[in-house]
């Protein structure tokens, strides 16, 4: 996001070309590229991945694909420009699918999918301001920013063949959730010396039980702004994402049946006190849990 | 919709009784239950269809199977009742959907699944004042009533097993097609005696060529409000579907690029004046095709 040309504000982002971001392309500590090629980061990134594999593929590996893209300014490779019916965003997106299956069938060729474990999934909604160029929550509210579902909910694919059964489930996750659950699929141990709020989603991936989660804390910063237990979220402060506006405190808290009313348009809270009194008891025994840290970011812009 | 006890207004939509609404289930031309236990009638639809069939397998057959559900006042059976996630209107369409199973099976098991051809579609987006009892759009816009794509963008599945290859496409049909298609399918030929708007939908569904449908004329009442013509679609005139407000008309054409925006939320008609002729052409075109008819409608209105 270091700006070093091209049109000022968002118009730059409209038809982004690579010279516009003074972005560094690195190699563990090292600026290998700058500003970098962003139209084939997607691409190279990918490649990377692939050849990562067929290097380790003889012993236990752990690899973290963080795809810089579909985040705007948006870049494709020359092989994807113009192909969707998406525009540049779908260009983005089938750039990154294909990517996936590249790796996919890497782990194929090299024989050994049948012992990998794959997740996909991405960190947050759609930065709505960017309009076509932010993504789409769908039928969620709102997007990125924001504890509305549109702000945080994301579908993930989870594949090991073998032994996860294809199929669709809908229950509750979260990304720390992967921690847990990755270490317990390793065969090692979770850290007992410490809170790890991350469980372990064997049972939802082997289709044996349901999640172990069942409650999902919406931060905003170092505040709780909404609470989702089952199939109830209640929203105790909402804001929009990048609207401008300031937090709304509510008191009692908005309540949604997300099952029923996945878009949280029909608030429910007079309904159902009880259901509110249990959430508002889940935040503070999750409040007792905690122990507050000195916050290491405020130190870093304070020392610059 | 013959109301005849329970609350007054939308209140007796929230928790629907069969006896609130006078409605009678008809047997050709003759009453057979009134009021109709409404809710049995999605399982009695469907058990009639699958007689009809074993009935009719050895000879060519039309069955056209039009569920009144899930309008409102929505009804499900006890077999179905609280049985999903979505409340009272996912429960009405679990039980749809396990009809169509058993209408699927039904075929199979009487061996002409492969010499049939089935169609499954919808007639309008969600009734939106109706919230959770009224369905959704997804991420298109408004919903039943106006011509924006949730008030009338449906997606349709057509199934012949062994002749239609599995597969999602995106291309254009209109209901009016399936006769057209449907005719076709059969060997018959459509009138040339009068101007049929229907086109042959065969090329869609078998993987040889693209829609001859590239044009939509989006109707309210009597009057053109939008036009769809491949991705782009122009609004001359918008109305909410049930806000009660009036229709506003817009001079130049609001544009929206439906592959890019499938929420019609940004409107690009100061970029592409060219696509606004071209579609107000097409307008030109479709009305030197049609010849005012009478309205019978207000005449049976006047009648009484």
């Amino acid at each position: 996001m270091d700006r070093v040309g091209g049109p000022r504000g968002r118009e730059a982002f409209w038809d982004p070309k690579a010279e516009y971001w003074n972005v560094p392309l690195m190699r563990d500590t090292e600026i290998v590229e700058r500003p970098a090629n962003q139209n084939t980061i997607t691409k190279r990134y990918n490649e990377e991945a692939v050849r990562f594999i067929k290097a380790r593929k003889d012993e236990p590996f752990f690899l973290y694909l963080a795809h810089n893209l579909p985040h705007v300014p948006l870049f494709c490779s020359d092989d994807f420009r113009s192909t969707s019916a998406r525009g540049l965003f779908g260009d983005v997106v089938e750039e990154i699918d294909a990517g996936v299956g590249r790796i996919l069938q890497t782990l194929e060729q090299e024989g050994i999918a049948e012992n990998t474990f794959v997740a996909f999934t991405s960190d947050n909604g759609p930065w709505l301001p960017f309009k076509t160029h932010g993504g789409s929550a769908g039928l969620l509210r709102e997007g990125k920013g924001c504890t509305y579902e549109g702000g945080m909910r994301e579908p993930t694919i989870m594949r090991w063949p073998g032994t996860i059964k294809p199929g669709v489930v809908h229950e509750l996750g979260a990304t720390m959730d992967l921690y847990t659950t990755v270490v317990k699929l390793a065969g090692g141990h979770v850290p007992t010396d410490r809170v790890v709020d991350g469980v372990d989603l064997r049972h939802v991936l082997f289709g044996t039980g349901p999640s172990p989660r069942q409650t999902v804390f919406y931060y905003r910063g170092t505040r709780i702004f909404a609470v989702r237990k089952g199939p109830y979220k209640a929203h105790f402060i909402t804001q929009t994402g990048y609207g401008g506006d300031k937090p709304v405190p509510h008191d009692p808290p908005l309540l949604y049946h997300l099952g029923h009313d996945p878009s949280e348009k029909f608030n429910i809270a007079q309904d159902h006190p009880d259901v509110i009194a249990d959430i508002t008891k889940e935040v503070e025994k999750h409040q007792r849990t905690l122990t507050p840290a000195e916050d290491q970011l405020a130190k870093r812009i304070e020392k610059k």
